[in-house]
């Protein structure tokens, strides 16, 4: 791939989720990806940026809300305010990617956008850099090419990439085309994928010439694409609040894999590079003990400066936010996260349950906590 | 019994434990007795003055730590100066008590002492208030009388005492003659004592004639006894804390038991009144379980006012000392204890294993949480 393709290749960080099941240490206030989840000293959105920025420089984008702006810029002080795309609410992935997309294209129509979620942990990073590279090459051929991450277990957690034969691209030997993208299967259906070798992981990495995701975006949510459109044009100018203030809030809600991805793959737009690198979404506080290891004289992993553990006969995860002694006494893959105003106690086989406590405490009013 | 008896009667509360296995709830600075832990809305010692009010009026005597005395007085405003002994340094229940015979004794020698620890459950109270009129009647006829306690299952946590024949006195016609103290036994022996129906647990309530105490102690320990005697002669002149802090540092530590209660039993001097009322130490968290009902709607007891507690498949004890939300997911029998500072998960199963916790901890250094 000739340096011409990397030189117009633009990141986008969409930055959006709360991460619920990492509550209470996720929460509105304190999303996920502000959080370093891997003991590397890096928040995960930091860690994503340094992940890019070896192929981009700085051209890097951001899309987060409004409230994140000042967290986010001490995340990434080198991020220049054309790099910071702030929403006034959430509205999901479309309009938030479709927005980078709309503004990027404003700015430059030949521009290869790649969108990499904030809150994902991924390794080495030499690997992943050379699978984007390879999305870069396919991308330039007029592809929407996903990273796809070879499943290690029948995951019913996440939606699922179809390949069918191998493409034949200069500088992109591994680009395989996508025949479509699945919804997260049920467990016999995930075991059929994992033995059929066909079927990766949608990790939700998508590399793409701007133009053609917009296309997609607007054969599929035409309101939206609209939309979109007349932010980017009054993007750079003087009435960008007002124009955002006026449209944005009535935008449609929905998400990149059914606005673009899915359309895209049914139309042959689609193709994917196979991630070898390992990859985690750090989706519960099972991931936690996964992605750190146990310390070895009490077999507790503890995630939190100054934390301070005492175990006997107990194994699992701590997550302290506070300076508090925690002691844990006779409890086997116990998960306890200890923030200043709550408190979790779980076990890693009840992780994803923590999602349900957040609805319940939301459903309760105690959202001072959330 | 006539009036004129219980007359004599001055009633003695020991608060001296810090109630290690109730850590963190418990500590150097905030003892077991000092919390409500039946949800009584009365700490223990409150509940202790209570329980002997009605047979002594305002004769009782809380023998306490200098650090406790603004704690005390708080929970027991009505307690006079007369009737209140600071420890400057703990020295065992020997000294304690000792010394609470001594000034009795020194005021009146006729009287008749009942102690009674201040971090016990019981009740009804009013069985329990006739059990002591009857140790009261026992102890008039010259006897260090116990009130044993009818063993409910084979418990390794108390010392035993062995019943022999049936005594007749007047105003006491469940008094029973004593043969023997013995230490907590194994679980074999425990089972066996259970069986016999000859031993009942030794819950440490003594009632006795100050001078029949003092003798024992006297033959047994001289030296505590010189030295209790010597304070006591001081203790209502103005030199009383000049001959405290020159003696009591130097005083022996031993446990009452030793020190009177088993050579009394071997001189044949100690009776015993069983009591059939329900009696609980406290001892653990495990306890707390057993005193307090779960909630219906959570399996889960809770104590703490202001507790927000949210449990999914969870059930044990959460007692809160904060304001924080706790959220229990799929543990059974958890016991989860929140402080301020140190926070305590554990089982049910292993509610013993605390005090090795706190053993840790301070050998670590952690001693602002102890």
């Amino acid at each position: 791939m000739s340096e011409d393709i990397l030189q117009r290749f633009h990141g986008v960080i969409p930055a959006g989720g709360v991460g619920t099941r990492l509550w209470p240490l996720s929460r509105a206030a304190a999303p996920k990806f502000l959080h370093d989840l891997t003991g590397s000293g890096s928040t995960l959105i930091r860690a994503t940026y340094d992940r890019l920025a070896p192929l981009t420089g700085d051209r890097i984008m951001v899309v987060t809300g409004q409230a994140h702006r000042t967290a986010v810029l001490a995340q990434l002080p080198e991020l220049c305010d054309e790099n910071l795309v702030l929403e006034s609410e959430p509205k999901d992935s479309a309009a938030a990617i479709g927005l980078a997309a709309a503004i990027l294209s404003q700015r430059n129509p030949d521009t290869i956008m790649g969108s990499f979620a904030a809150d994902q942990v991924i390794g080495p990073v030499e690997v992943f850099q050379e699978a984007v590279r390879e999305a870069v090459a396919t991308a330039a051929t007029g592809k929407i090419v996903t990273i796809g991450i070879r499943p290690t277990l029948p995951s019913t957690a996440f939606g699922y990439i179809r390949q069918s034969g191998r493409l034949d691209i200069d500088g992109a030997p591994s680009a395989m085309a996508v025949a479509e993208f699945v919804e997260k299967p049920g467990e016999d259906l995930a075991r059929k994928y994992l033995a059929s070798g066909d079927y990766l992981w949608n990790a939700g990495m998508f590399v793409a010439p701007v133009g053609l995701m917009l296309r997609h975006l607007a054969a599929s949510e035409p309101e939206l694409y609209v939309g979109l459109m007349e932010i980017a044009a009054a993007w750079d100018t003087p009435v960008r609040d007002e124009v955002m203030a006026r449209i944005w809030p009535d935008l449609p809600k929905t998400a990149i894999d059914y606005a673009v991805a899915e359309p895209a793959a049914a139309a042959g737009d689609v193709a994917m590079i196979p991630g070898v690198f390992t990859w985690d979404d750090v989706g519960d506080f099972a991931a936690i003990g996964r992605l750190n290891p146990a310390s070895e004289s009490t077999n507790i992993t503890v995630l939190g400066e100054g934390a301070r553990v005492y175990a006997d006969q107990a194994s699992g995860v701590v997550v302290s936010d506070t300076k508090r002694v925690i002691a844990l006494i006779g409890i086997s893959d116990v998960v306890v996260v200890d923030t200043p105003d709550a408190l979790l106690v779980t076990t890693k086989d009840h992780a994803q349950s923590v999602k349900k406590a957040v609805e319940h405490l939301k459903a309760a009013g105690d959202v001072d906590v959330l």
